[in-house]
């Protein structure tokens, strides 16, 4: 059995990560989305194990002690995390799992499991993110400096990443991001090219 | 400028890969598709420089005397080649350029240029490959099991290649190679990681 494969998607808030996330799913099969864990409280229309893993904050610590997460991160007071288990049950059984997540989540990814797919969303501009970030939510020009100088702290990150996608047109990203997955899944290994080798052997 | 990409497409005779290639051609911009040199005759309906550079047997081995191919061979007599100026100087004015050979061609541009992308097309089986070579024309048995023993062998170098692309059905085939495509041109390298740090820092 081939390992599946695990595709990180990531990138500065507002570059789009998300909705392209949920393009790829909706017309993928054989690929699964990993559930994040939190210890926040649900958000009305937030379903357990569907959105989140809702947890208490003890749960999620014990968790982390048992080394039970790809990444974590506290945020603003709450914590958010993937949990281990079920992505690496997934590629044990050769399906391709995508996590999405922030960068400074994507780098403790890549530390523990460097043979990942790293794919990074980029918004068009800087401009262009700003506009995005407005249109959001009310921002104060604090909080909009704060994001921006964030945004390209986690752009300068860049260089970790294997591939590079650029959201300015949402269709053309989500087929770029779709063909680099079917790329990944035509790539050969040494499992497979025996395997290929042999198949036609005892065909002939 | 960044250094177009050398796509090689190959497989075993009667996978497929010039159909492929034809559609990839027709439906990609900004991407162009080596003219091979053969010194046999040109056949009904082939034009001079867009089937082939139709030239004589002494123009052909002073090119290669004067290292001027990726690759030739000689075939039942006749010579074919890729000129290798045409492809440089595309690669080096950004634009990406397809090769469509064959595995003993696709071996000795390995050697001349490694950081080509190789792409390898498989039939779906053994016995499809018959079908088709057999749909070519008459062949008797003796030149048919000479075909497939040479078609086994060179899956047998499918080690060599990047990618492999099951040729059963073709609209499939055909979004494998273009994804592929797509893929490759969504790879981060170190310009490129320069590149776009410096353009979102100057906007900030």
């Amino acid at each position: 059995m081939t390992q599946g494969k695990l595709f990180v998607i990531s990138g500065p808030s507002g570059a789009g990560k998300g909705t392209i996330c949920k393009e790829v799913l909706d017309e993928e099969r054989n690929i699964r989305m990993s559930v994040s864990m939190t210890t926040r409280s649900p958000r009305k229309g937030e379903i357990d194990k569907i959105h989140y893993h809702f947890v208490d904050r003890e749960t999620f610590e014990e968790l982390i002690e048992a080394d039970g997460f790809l990444e974590y991160a506290d945020v603003y007071g709450n914590l958010y995390g993937t949990p281990r288990d079920k992505v690496m049950e997934w590629l044990d059984q050769g399906i391709d799992v995508i996590l999405e997540i922030d960068v400074q989540g994507a780098m403790q990814v890549k530390k523990s499991y460097p043979e990942g797919v790293f794919i990074f969303i980029l918004p068009p501009s800087i401009e262009e993110l700003k506009n995005r970030i407005k249109g959001r939510g009310s921002e104060t020009e604090e909080s909009m400096a704060r994001r921006l100088g964030t945004a390209l702290q986690e752009i300068s990150a860049i260089d970790q990443y294997d591939y590079r996608v650029i959201n300015g047109d949402l269709d053309v990203a989500i087929n770029r991001v779709r063909s680099i997955i079917t790329a990944e899944q035509c790539k050969l290994n040494d499992v497979e090219v025996g395997k290929i080798i042999n198949r036609y052997k005892e065909e002939l």
